[in-house]
């Protein structure tokens, strides 16, 4: 059985382990103020060719996500997401529990646009009940998002402006960012000239776990620890988060394994394309959704695992197969060779 | 200018007042603890034929809907309600901030349906990512609705299946409830049956404010008012809601005044459907949303007050006219007369 | 049976009620906009002689309370009060429910001490976990206190001053702030001067319920109104809170009226004193708490209804004996003479 | 230098490195519901000696204490925890952040005991004013406790008991439960048998990061797995965990590596006491708390790293010594011959 379900299904990339074992028996303070967790921060800075980048490690994205909203927002403010947007749908209420609405704007192609922002904005300021609406106060976008789709660097650009011209912040939840770095034109150089706060995604893109939040905006700096710490997201031993993003950004290892694993989803995406299966949608990621009839899912259940998706109106469902650092290329010759034959 | 932007532009109807005025200097002690609390929910319970009911004063909607919430739900339950729900529309994230998402299943005409429900739920028991979705917990519904239509008693029956095979608490906002009862087939006794918690509004029925929560499943009952006193809603005079109840549930006071507040809505929906003046919903309450023409607003706003309610997405734009236990007939024979000029 | 428990035993001063009844059918607008909420907040600013105060009208003293926390704080920060403090003893817990901490710092008769919180604030300073601790942002203190007590306008000036040293707010909760003028050395326009908010108690003070937000700094003020609503603090018929507020504050109602009830409290305050009764605290203003023992209290019972406060440590007991705008002057003859029986 | 600072300066016993190692290519499901955490979750019911236990492994203390909150009260409750207890001393506000108030009992050496707990709860009982109070319904203890001392076996069938009669869940915080175990009459059997719900520490016991929540009470256990993900607490490479707990539970790791770390603890503690050194408190495991003048953390600090813990009333200072499974014996021998040095 190989596993195509989903992009965590392995530990970590090879030379992370190694970094970890290496390490191990050295002392160090805990809570991420290690030296380990501070040459990771000078690499992502010189990722993003940013001094002003402001750089903390959290276990996991749902709690990045929730972690972000808590420091961006007052009780009366709510988030702007699509509709397939990760922390409405598939985050168990963790915004809420924060406290925040969670205000939907349909997507496109799983993708918020600058059109449909503002024209949400300008219906809220037009409002004659404005005062017992939610304020908007955020906008949250997925770089890739949920399913596989990437913001192109002018829609994110364009999506800035109308923050901008508003007074939102803009939120960009990189659970898989490596992914959407291989196959669009938006660099991390860019998401920190763009966004208010974003996160480098390390447990889907190479690493046992861990996020890197960025944090641009000087007003959202301060006090963020404690926040971590009251969220219990604050790792004692933070070293553990720093080695991965030492590891991930050396010698280009997060961009390296990303474009490989998109290289291999492109192979999956071809073959189906190839069999006349339709796709969910038009994915240049890691992340492929074909449409399959559920004769074609027995065929390829016995040899390979892979995840139910969703249950389409018109009665046909959609699956989602991944690759990732770990993907083998022969268990992708395999499947190839399998899909081929439905 | 005659006020018709809503239903709580005067005080009280003069019998409450005239209770008020006659009990203000008798003693009591705080907190609705006191004999015409004591009073005003006996008569409650006899409106509900129902000894069960446990009955607690509230001072206003947004707080009854939270406090509902609150004692309904644990952290990882959410609250169904439909698009315009009231919960989910104009209170501010007052849910969200109670730390439960609502969850949304399209209305028909502002209602809830029981297989819409029971699709959702459904596709909340098939979902595979099930462990990270909110749990559904809690059906909420008003009556009327906020744009003014009401349940039949075989819909909130089927409503009432539903949560029974799924394990759903029923909840029922009863902001406007004295307005639905003079326009449907359900009763006070109909919801004691069928509601595990629901409130008597006050406030929008001839009250100055207070709506009288009505629990019926005992599980919900212990702690309650401790939950109350936290959410700041408990009056230190609670006796004025008691006050305020005891006026209405005398000699069918609550059922009387909303009798004629209908029979006048019908007056201006009758006028405005001779002019042709198509509504946004058929509404058989005290709340009308005409489709006007910038030019017919003009013409109606130098002497009548309503409310901008609706941008439609072709561009129009709908209104609402509200009448009241206070409403004037004089006022309204004006209104019937200036639509008929249009 | 005269009731001396609590200062909220009767309705309203019977100017308030004509108030009330002589503007009963004026039509207004909803949710504090109206003209009777206007005058109302001109007469608080002027009583504070101040045109920077914005004044916003709550229901009662809990949501009060919990809403200038959600004002003030950011999620990881907490309020300072004394152990007595109405926030931390008799709220339900509505402060953490709001998501903050109440930090405990022991009271000097019921009062802070500029001295203990500056002690506090620089042991949060000084230990070397301080981003695991809650941080210190409000200071929480009541006029008159819930022991009767009441700060003088130097110990307010010296709050004020280590407020402005650390970056705290300062607020007040004024539930009896109409008594403490009564008896100590600030006004209002101290409050104005001294707080970035502060509330002017209604509900305790003559009125039938409602409290008067008054907020001094300026960024404090935005979206407030957002703030209430979501809390369901936000009153439809928001009128009736002016209308409190424009009888209290007409021709010095609300001074006069807790002078009155002061008067008493010290005729029964030196009732207890002539007969040797301990006090548990020397308080000046309406509330006394004499330590009785059960034969005095049966003695008294039967005439009079007090509550019992306090089990002290010793084994013995204080009650609680109030007056207020209501108390009548015969009873507390007859109070007297009961007392002088003992 | 040597970090004696506290316990959790390294990575993890070489045992689960290697385990990690080894797995490391393995493909499993996500979640925690993979086949490692399976075998570890059986090895910890085999420790336990219970097939009721319920296991689910999460990342970190504080998000274990802020989940335990979640799981057992309703908004109205709070938990009982000694002062010093970690809940309420070092988490940033999680608790309150979850809605709940810690309600303090002052403790005995850093412990509750079922006296005082049952005295705050007969005096809780007692209050007239209970309504207005928050419902205690959960004690907290931590094993060993924040100052390192442990409770007895017969101390903690005591505060059972009393929660048994009050209906209070028992909840118990073992973020350093292996050094309690090798210092007390305790076992992993007893607090199965004892406590509602209660964890055992990996990250301070030898493991790289993780916490094993044990759920013994039926009614706890449904959606604790949603719980978890709405906090941020459910990690994608559940495995992880799984993992740890997998090596610290074969061949009694657990309890040889605390075993080892007392041992050292205690030579530590024999030569403050052969100095005359005074301790904070009398502690039998791995942190050691000396009072130290100036000059002796002057003439320590060359060698060794140690944390300031409390500045005491009469303005000493004690500090923390922390041995591990991960102290070098040398190091200790060095930290002997400094402390008779001084």
């Amino acid at each position: 059985m190989i596993l195509f379900n989903n992009d965590y299904s392995e530990g970590a990339h090879e030379s992370i382990l190694a970094l970890m074992q290496e390490t191990n028996m050295a002392q160090t303070v805990g809570y991420g103020e290690d030296e380990y967790c501070e040459r990771a921060r000078k690499l992502i800075m010189k990722a993003a060719e940013n001094e002003n980048a402001y750089v903390q490690f959290l276990v996991g994205g749902t709690q990045a996500n929730l972690i972000a909203c808590a420091a961006m927002m007052r009780p009366w403010q709510g988030v702007i997401s699509c509709d397939t947007g990760h922390v409405t749908a598939h985050e168990g209420g963790a915004i809420e529990a924060t406290g925040h609405k969670v205000l939907i704007v349909p997507g496109v192609d799983g993708k918020l646009t600058a059109e449909r922002v503002e024209a949400y904005y300008e219906s809220y300021l037009r409002d004659p009940a404005r005062e017992h609406l939610v304020q908007p106060k955020m906008v949250y976008i997925s770089q890739s998002t949920e399913i596989g789709t990437v913001y192109s660097l002018a829609e994110i650009k364009a999506l800035r402006e109308v923050c901008d011209k508003y007074g939102l912040y803009l939120y960009l939840d990189g659970a898989r960012l490596s992914y959407a770095i291989a196959a669009s034109d938006v660099t991390i150089k860019d998401l920190a000239e763009l966004c208010d706060m974003f996160y480098i995604g390390g447990t889907k893109c190479g690493a046992l776990f861990g996020e890197a939040m960025v944090i641009m905006n000087d007003e959202l700096k301060d006090d963020f620890r404690t926040l971590i710490k009251q969220r219990g997201a604050m790792l004692a031993k933070g070293r553990l988060l720093g080695i991965q993003f030492l590891g991930l950004f050396t010698d280009d290892l997060y961009f390296r394994i990303a474009k490989q694993a998109v290289d291999q989803a492109m192979r999956i995406r071809k073959a189906f394309n190839e069999k006349g299966v339709e796709m969910l949608i038009d994915s240049p990621t890691n992340q492929q959704f074909p449409i399959l009839s559920d004769e074609q899912v027995k065929a390829l259940s016995d040899d390979f695992m892979f995840q139910l998706w969703e249950y389409l109106p018109d009665g046909r469902k959609s699956y989602r197969f991944c690759t990732s650092w770990a993907t083998d290329i022969q268990g992708v010759d395999k499947l190839v060779e399998a899909i081929a034959k439905l």
